[in-house]
């Protein structure tokens, strides 16, 4: 297998995701805040006791040379060593891509015991079940192609419009006598809108390089008297689809199939935000995206490779996305893989960049310990209009999360969390001493302003990390959660906060509610990926635009596809009870179905459940699981 | 002119050129620490305030887009736009290379006025004089090339020997009916011993890319029957030579033009230790080029884009080339630039960064206040025997005028340096306290072995740095410095600084007589260059072996050309009374010399030195001199 300097290939190809934004006109749009870079120079080293003498063969993606024990030999060429014990280190430097081994050899060959050095820290290596064949290179990503031709060609406005009926990502062939423009839509009324298109390349004649781009229209103005075709090739990482949903509801049906296309979409070395746009791998939407994986997924590695890229380099000074609160959402991400996946050695390899990066989040704090803006820095939580002088108590809320995740991941190492449960401590007191107001019944969002507003976002997170006492939650649920006078969440990415919270405390209703009206609305709007926004106030083309641009909404946001985490985490109710589901509930709330037929994944197995309006049954190809029914708790049998 | 985030272009190239070294056999060996990246994606920006309308063209390294106040247009295609206030920016991402700009305007255009931004900082562009030209693009060196045939051909033990004449930093190019081997060398003993050469390529073949080494003659064996012919193109960064000098000594003008050659051969974009081995810019080695410069060339640049690629980025952790010592040297040689150029910008800056380098100087100190190694530093200071055992007093007396230095920059710029002065107090009281032996009369070398055991080292840097009070001065002078008991320093690297000392405590009897048979020395074996080291008491080809190879010495060594400043600065006696050489004083020692005709660079100008034995003239192109001579000062006549 490839190996190489641990985190470096999400490094590297984190860089090259966030280099792949374009502005309209085919003009790239690198990412706007700091990028780590992987290291250039690496030392692999492995020690090997020989019962015998033994050849091994080195080939690298970069320059440099093999130490036999001692012996300095070129790259690319066979070597006899042993018997004994010997050691083996390779030097590769490579500034053009991440410096990369693969040794070939019965005895000695390149696996995941191998260490690798950057000069300060020598470590396990990093690999990836990607990258097992030697002519498979870690600089390329080895997509999985499959060709579309277009299942509808029409004339409009004296050109071509072709419609590959879904969603792709990737890139178009194109047969023409001479040179055409091409623009590209999610929809029929982008592409054809010349003036107003997204993404668009103009002069593409035999030889232009197309970039891969999200599309499901191509649109060739002036095509009248000349031929042309057009193909394309849909790339994506293979990741295969574990979970299935059917129940007696087709809205709900249908919901959950289209969000799963919407998150295969966005799922591929990374999760991204959109496919037309960003195309970034943001760290708060990622973060939403590792919840809806178990259900659909439970694909260890994205979820890795996304939280290893968002990081970079242990040595920082930023913040992820340049949002503080994307740093902090990063932090819980650990604890949420463990959950998951109940790797401790990922935590591991994570913790001592969680540590730095709480230093950076240590050393931005006021006088009361709270987590204050640096110049640069972006303090979000939210699009919506809030109050943002000085601290504010959302951000603390995430802060007092994080310590408690660190505190727990200490515990899990066995390394000394002391500073991480005393400062919870503090901050905990302090957070309820500056931003709750008794009259209010709930928390302010900054008290620096002096205007003592309330906005949902804090308390949700208080319901939410459970940080509020059990009297304020219900104060909070009554004064805030519940009430109307208090401004409604709007945006789809707060609003996944804002259901898990419901869904948390038991407002079912309120949930499934809320799933077929804002995603049945989508679809009943003809969505075949769920958007990145849906106001249905709306008319027509209107749901096309954000950000001030006709058509820059994307039809196809990752954050959209909660429905899969939500339907799968409540109202079916699965859910590890131990990390890595070594126990773990199934708890369906049956009265939301008429029937059911689902599998589920859960680490290492599938979970049947079949419900026919009056028997339930349960099933598992593996141990662990507990039926949860009314209260009565019964194995699930094992297949 | 092409711009770039300030230092990206050194911190590029000077990865480039750390990983140009070689091990024999044609393996590349990339430096053993770790290389800082250079900025991946930035912006440029600029406000112009246009009178009329203008057009102006942005070309690129990467890939991006301009914004022209608000439009967003592409690269390479000729915008209009004006009148009024104008902001220009323009965002470039390359992963490949450093991102970098070049606008060609008749009202806009790059310039130094232009900021860049990493998104972290926003800051003056880097450029250099080199990159005036859009076509010289700033990934590439724009070497001047010579193109040399061989002198002397010769048949040695059934192959082809060629010499051409002088050492090279090159690429031949091998005209011949098959493939042949090549084996480099800067002797004709190297070349032609095939089983122990330094450098050599095998199986060169009419495509075959041939790396740019460092020799004098190929040898390419069992040539008979065929027919084979090579030249080589010197390549080299033109920078000029402003010194000369003429005695009425030989020994002593061939001792400058060779250490010139030397010099000239080290000198690139950098300087860097060796031409054949290491060609790694090294800070320590460095450090002795500063010195050198203003006596010979005069050129600002070149130790501005060393200084600048040897630190690299300002979040660090990491030593300069892992040593120590190295980072300190680096904080003295902004003050010896300084000195030289008076360019307080410069100083500006390079200020955080020494700033940072000292934030990670004072995290290493122990309870007393000393730097003591961590885990992967180097405390290098010399290869001579010597105690390592806890805290260095030789490590000490560079942090204390590191300390110094920072006191004096932080006043120059006007920032608060009251920190360094207040260290700077502290330490040296427990320098005296910790490392003074009263018995011995000098500072021991640690005091932690117990054996406190003297060596020369602490004891040169507490004269030249003048950290010794006068009564210590005289002690160590007399029991260390001038003393046989003491062992000799050994490498030619420290020998730079003890000759420093001795002359600047003005025993230049005992400079001259050093320089006349250490480098005379050298000269009488018929060196062309000066070597790496140098013993008299080796006998013929042992000359050639180091660090346990037979032809691993370089044989032309920048820091063996300190006999230039040497003599400029002390026998010549130039030197700046103030910064810039605003005012400069010319105080030869006469008595040294029968005659003398030099030239001796001044910043912006060149001073003129004339002496026929009994009557001396000493002019100069510009204002500023003084003449000293037996304690007389006069002006020095502008011509």
């Amino acid at each position: 297998m490839w190996i190489w300097y641990r985190d470096d290939f999400e490094i590297y190809h984190g860089m090259k995701q966030n280099f792949d934004r374009e502005r309209p006109g085919n003009m790239l749009w690198p990412a706007f805040w700091k990028m780590d870079s992987w290291n250039t120079n690496v030392v692999f080293k492995k020690t090997y006791n020989l019962k015998e003498e033994t050849t091994f063969t080195a080939y690298a993606e970069g320059d440099g040379y093999v130490n036999a024990h001692g012996r300095l030999l070129p790259l690319g060429e066979e070597i006899k060593i042993g018997p004994g014990e010997v050691n083996i280190s390779v030097n590769i430097g490579s500034m053009e891509t991440l410096p990369a081994l693969f040794i070939e050899g019965e005895v000695i060959h390149t696996d995941e015991s191998w260490t690798a050095t950057n000069f300060r820290e020598n470590l396990p290596v990093g690999y990836s079940s990607l990258y097992k064949d030697k002519n498979i290179k870690p600089e390329n990503i080895p997509y999985m192609e499959t060709k579309y031709l277009p299942g509808l060609t029409k004339m409009v406005n004296g050109g071509h419009l072709f419609d590959f009926g879904c969603l792709l990502n990737g890139v178009p062939e194109v047969i023409c006598e001479k040179a055409v423009d091409l623009y590209f839509g999610e929809t029929e009324a982008e592409a054809t809108d010349i003036s107003g298109c997204y993404l668009y390349q103009k002069n593409v004649g035999k030889d232009t390089k197309i970039k891969r781009r999200g599309f499901r229209y191509i649109y060739v103005p002036e095509t009248e008297g000349i031929r042309v075709s057009i193909s394309a090739k849909h790339q994506f990482v293979p990741i295969k689809v574990k979970g299935r949903f059917r129940s007696g509801d087709e809205l709900l049906n249908r919901i959950w199939s289209v969000a799963e296309e919407t998150y295969k979409m966005c799922s591929g070395l990374f999760f991204i935000d959109g496919v037309k746009r960003d195309r970034w791998i943001w760290s708060g939407d990622a973060y939403q995206s590792y919840f809806v994986n178990p259900y659909i997924f439970f694909d260890e590695e994205i979820n890795k490779r996304t939280i290893r890229a968002l990081r970079g380099n242990k040595l920082t000074d930023q913040h992820l996305n340049t949002i503080v609160d994307y740093s902090m959402y990063w932090i819980m991400s650990i604890e949420n893989e463990y959950t998951m996946t109940g790797d401790v050695d990922f935590v591991a390899s994570m913790y001592d960049k969680a540590e730095a990066m709480m230093n950076l989040l240590f050393s931005q704090r006021d006088k009361n310990g709270f987590i204050v803006k640096r110049p640069g820095d972006w303090i979000f939580i939210d699009w919506a209009d809030m109050d943002k002088d000085g601290a504010l108590s959302s951000e603390q809320m995430l802060f007092l999360n994080c310590l408690n995740v660190m505190a727990r991941l200490s515990k899990l190492l066995k390394k000394d969390g002391r500073k991480y449960v005393r400062e919870a401590k503090k901050l905990k007191e302090n957070i309820d001493k500056f931003f709750w107001d008794e009259e209010k019944g709930a928390y302010i969002n900054c008290f620096e302003s002096g205007k003592r507003n309330v906005t949902r976002h804090p308390n949700i997170f208080a319901l939410l990390y459970d940080i509020a006492s059990e009297d304020k939650k219900k104060t909070i649920l009554e004064k805030v959660i519940l009430s109307d006078s208090v401004p409604a969440i709007t945006t789809p990415y707060f609003k996944f906060f804002e259901m898990d919270m419901l869904a948390k405390y038991g407002y079912l209703d309120k949930v499934m509610e809320e799933i077929k009206s804002y995603w049945g609305g989508m679809l009943s709007l003809g969505a075949t990926t769920f958007w990145e926004e849906y106001d249905p106030k709306k008319q027509g083309k209107e749901h096309l635009s954000m950000y001030g641009g006709p058509y820059e909404k994307s039809l196809c946001h990752a954050w959209s596809a909660s429905p899969i985490y939500l339907i799968g985490r409540y109202f079916l109710g699965v859910y590890p009870t131990k990390a890595g589901y070594e126990t773990f509930n199934v708890e369906p709330k049956l009265s939301y179905f008429d029937s059911l037929k689902c599998e589920i994944p859960v680490k290492d197995g599938i979970l049947y459940i079949d419900y026919d309006g009056e028997k339930l049954e349960v099933e598992c190809d593996r141990e662990g699981g507990t039926l949860v029914l009314d209260g009565k708790k019964t194995e699930i049998p094992v297949i």
